[in-house]
């Protein structure tokens, strides 16, 4: 594995992880109704830590696949996809409270991270299995944002 | 070219785009000062729609150059780095109002558009000629950032 593509993909990371820094939860979401088996607040960020460094040494090693396999070039352009979608949903749900609006991203990012992670098996296992706890996270995010957004009909995005 | 890739890079923009129809500009950015070269408003999206398109082309060109030069893979990584920037823009200058935000953002999009410009012009010309264009709006968007944000130095970002 290339430590250069490692660091380029990890600062792609870095981008989509500085809006969890930027759009903080803060008192809206603390006044938010949530459903009883809600993660602690410390696992996000150490369970996002940890998934965008596995999905960087992932890109890494299916980018050493590059010459050899043409999936290994399209799973790169579904990781560029699912990069721009996790960007996309802070914002959306913390920066403009769209409850709803944050779950359609949520269903994106879901469908981009399962089909890199599907295109990445394919071409190596081991990129494919490190790519398994980032669909169980967006699984388990989706079903939170789903019953936040349920559980609180009355709120209401914030309007530019 | 490959049409698949194309079409998987060019989702990766439409998520970037996306931000611009969900952040809208709006009666604050109406208020602000601004510098006297402006670009009138329609041209933002033409533009915009523009760049999407040739930046998907030049991504879909370089995939087919991946078996082939080492150089080509490491343009795809900064090609998803240059995308996740430039989804974090418009949330933090139009959704925060962050005016020197947006300038560290546009400062960051500038360096990893180039230096997917300079790869991928030394992979296939064509597609660095490509990102000239995208260079050049880039460092445009950044002079007007950089314009408004010393035009208005009372403006306060929001806070969540």
């Amino acid at each position: 594995m290339s430590l250069t593509l490692f660091a380029v993909y990890f600062v792609a990371c870095a981008c989509a992880g500085a809006t969890g820094a930027i759009f903080r939860p803060g008192a809206w979401y603390e006044g938010l109704k949530k459903p009883s088996w809600i993660p602690p607040n410390w696992l996000f960020p150490v369970a996002w830590s940890t998934l965008y460094i596995l999905m960087s040494i992932s890109a890494a090693r299916i980018s050493g696949f590059a010459a050899e396999n043409e999936l290994a070039v399209l799973g790169l352009g579904l990781w560029a996809i699912q990069i721009a979608v996790n960007t996309l949903w802070t914002p959306i749900f913390f920066g403009l409270h769209r409850l709803a609006g944050g779950m359609l991203v949520l269903v994106l990012l879901w469908l981009s991270v399962f089909a890199t992670c599907v295109v990445f098996w394919s071409v190596d296992w081991v990129s494919g299995l490190m790519f398994v706890p980032y669909v169980a996270w967006v699984t388990a995010a989706g079903a939170l944002n789903f019953s936040v957004w349920r559980l609180n009909p009355g709120e209401k995005p914030i309007e530019l």
